[in-house]
């Protein structure tokens, strides 16, 4: 160790909110055991956000109060910037760069920073030979970000999977667990403060489309490309969805898989269906889960809080502590100079689905639905035609293994047999 | 970067059975992989293991054939020092002080090594600079080690529990989904190889106790201390409780525990009832899992492969790695000079607990077992006595929480009624 690697290690923290405030009450609490572990005292030496009178329910006054975010991050007093702020543009965007350029690594928990910018942040890290950690990024307190970037470099990763919108989870089991609809528990989870500001950002997918696109850069390694993500919310999932696919033993979760295949890499984040006594169909509430499968280790199941103060401070340490014991890994796992972009591909890799229709009150009804299903060349595994009780009866049909193509046309045809009663559902059986 | 971080890093690996021949494998199919993740090439220079003529499905031509472990050890030739032969004696430990001394980094995946040295290594490791990493010694390809050593580095750890050992979880859980006696799976597992040359390490509990100290001394900055571990195994678990407990929902586990508490450090490795619904109740065969509790991140959960050659060598690239990029940890996660050994404990911290008796077909029988449990201060939550079938009554308790020694007091009266059959069972349920 050289004398630097003993000397605190000063941080400057941008963002006291939830995350931010988190983290100093962990420093503070912590001190003596962050030191024993780091090898050197953590300090904060400066601190900002907007409000500098607002109270934030911690002892800042030993801290300097910079300016704002770009002061801060140009400062001469901090080693790290620590970014807690959020966004993809703005403040966050250009602390973050300018930090990088001032010569300080940079910790941050912003998955819409990392997913827009992730791969020019990392090249200019790299080119300023600085480092840049985001473990709170993807999964909260889960450590996913350093067991893909470090355990798991021995493996070739064939798929990576996961529930990473707490929000959504909550949503999805709390409907089915009190028979409650879509638009009800919605407002319910906005009352308690569950939802972003934006509440497309989870209900819509798209965060945790963010946190897909970061897994996919280092399990791939290739350069992040969110664009690509095909990103379906959770707005149509319907309380009689979930209560079906309850009967043929199945939970309806917003699931992300990432997986590699000879068309190119395949990114999706949308509801499907997973059995229901799998680690991932039993979980409930905002709890994650994320799943790794690897050529040597096989699979590997990690679960935890996947937001909230702590949950996510305790991941922001864990980067805090990795740059204090001096250890400098690459920003998704590679240098970010020889990433290439993959190639995009929509998803087609053959899985069962879940159709849901109703059949009118004709006869030959239900040939007719075969029959289109066997034209798209989808063949029944099972099928349950419920009674005709306004009139329609729902039919529910889990498909043997097929294309989301032949799917696709199957579903676009079915109306026009002129024997279903409004728009069929289809979700997704992912095997898992 | 200087110019000696991206030379090849040599590897010199003694032993190649499972283990040791999953590693080289690894390095010969991910070449490439592996030189872009660690910045550096990874080069096996030179191996050791008994036999030099056995045929191990891998083709070590390339590589120097070292003339035993302690010549590898300290040859010119290896950076690191990989230690893939086992045992807590003999050529495993000479071998591995060997290398510290003459300036090798060690990697092992020699748990019983670690348990009974760790300490002694560690210190020395320390003096002579150089690290030990041991990713693959608890719990195969889960990535534990790192988990505890860094990305909970900012928690304080309340409690780790864990099913360790596959080959005991595949005992049990294969005793009740056949609905065998313990020794006739006992004997499939043997025949099936599953179990160590000497069978006690597995189902004796030993081999998962190596592993619980491990995890003890990196949660709780303690020196380690196996010898404090107390250890039952799963001899005595009989089909009759697995079923008995699966009436109650529960399900019977092979689990380890260690929490600190006021009195001291607690660590047990004991059959043990979980609810059948939880992560760890639905464990099935050879998987392991590890759940660790800390007062920031709450409860993390982590699930894989606790063995076998794919896992255990990819937990051992995730250290090759590590050391590759120049990453440089302390063994259990502080310096082993400052650890300092904890008050041991017996396990006090209350808990419900399962008894199983028989009643004689006396009048009054239920009635004396009942004021033994009320004299010991033992309340009951729910209790079925079962019809006298042979004459006895088979009679399930589960408890209120209660203390240990409450218990054993109980069990030790039980028999001085005269209206129980038999020994009393008693096991404990650790509340997940
Ligand atoms: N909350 C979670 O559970 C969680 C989990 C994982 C990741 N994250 C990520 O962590 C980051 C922070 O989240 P959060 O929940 O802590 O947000 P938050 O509670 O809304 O806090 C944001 C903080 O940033 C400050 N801030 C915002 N814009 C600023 C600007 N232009 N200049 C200076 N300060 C500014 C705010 O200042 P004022 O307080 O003065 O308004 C506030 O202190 C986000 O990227 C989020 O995605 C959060
Ligand atoms: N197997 C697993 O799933 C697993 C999981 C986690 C941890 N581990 C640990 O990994 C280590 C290796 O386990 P393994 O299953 O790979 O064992 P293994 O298949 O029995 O292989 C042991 C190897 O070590 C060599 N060896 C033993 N004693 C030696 C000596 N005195 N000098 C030179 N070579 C010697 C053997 O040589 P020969 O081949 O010539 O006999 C053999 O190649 C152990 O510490 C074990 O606890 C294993």
């Amino acid at each position: 160790m050289t004398a630097a690697d003993t000397q605190p290690l000063r941080l400057g923290i941008a963002g006291l909110g939830t995350v931010g405030a988190g983290v100093v009450k962990i420093i503070q609490r912590h001190a003596d055991l962050l030191a024993a572990r780091s090898g050197r005292p953590i300090a904060i030496t400066a601190v900002t956000a907007r409000d500098k009178l607002k109270n934030r329910d911690v002892d800042l006054s030993s801290y300097h109060w910079a300016a704002d975010p770009l002061a801060l991050a140009q400062s001469d007093e901090i080693d790290v910037f620590v970014e807690l702020m959020g966004g993809h543009e703005g403040a966050a965007r250009e602390a973050t760069e300018a930090a990088l350029r001032a010569g300080k690594d940079v910790i941050t928990a912003n998955k819409a920073l990392l997913a827009h910018h992730g791969h020019e942040l990392a090249r200019l890290a790299e080119d300023n030979g600085r480092v840049i950690r985001f473990e709170a990024a993807v999964a909260g307190g889960i450590p996913v970000i350093k067991t893909m970037t470090e355990s798991l470099a021995g493996n070739a990763i064939r798929r990576v999977m996961g529930v990473m919108n707490g929000t959504c989870n909550y949503i999805l089991t709390r409907m089915e667990s009190a028979g409650l609809p879509y638009e009800t528990v919605f407002e319910e989870a906005r009352q308690l403060g569950y939802l972003e500001a934006d509440p497309t950002l989870d209900v819509g997918g798209i965060d945790a489309g963010h946190k897909l696109a970061i897994l996919s850069a280092i399990a791939f390694g290739t350069e992040m490309n969110f664009d690509a993500v095909e990103i379906e919310g959770i707005e149509r999932v319907s309380i009689d969805d979930i209560n079906r696919a309850a009967d043929m033993g199945y939970k309806i979760k917003l699931l992300g898989v990432a997986q590699m295949t000879a068309r190119g890499l395949e990114q999706r984040m949308s509801p499907c269906l997973v059995p229901a006594d799998s680690p991932l169909g039993q979980l409930q509430g905002g709890t994650n889960m994320v799943v790794v499968e690897g050529d040597a280790v096989g699979q590997i199941v990690l679960r935890g809080a996947g937001a909230g103060e702590g949950p996510t401070a305790s991941a922001v340490m864990s980067d805090v502590v990795e740059i204090a014991r001096g250890v400098r890994l690459p920003t998704f796992g590679q240098p970010a100079s020889g990433l290439a972009r993959a190639q995009a591909a929509r998803t087609a890799v053959p899985a069962a689905y879940y159709i849901r229709l109703h059949l009118a009150d004709k006869p030959g009804a239900l040939a007719k639905v075969a029959s289109v299903l066997g034209d798209a060349g989808i063949s029944i595994d099972r099928m349950r035609q419920y009674g005709h009780g306004d009139g329609t009866a729902p039919v529910l049909i889990v498909t043997h293994k097929t294309t989301p193509e032949a799917v696709d046309h199957a579903i676009a045809e079915l109306p026009k047999t002129g024997v279903i009663v409004g728009e069929p559902v289809e979700l997704r059986i992912e095997e898992v």
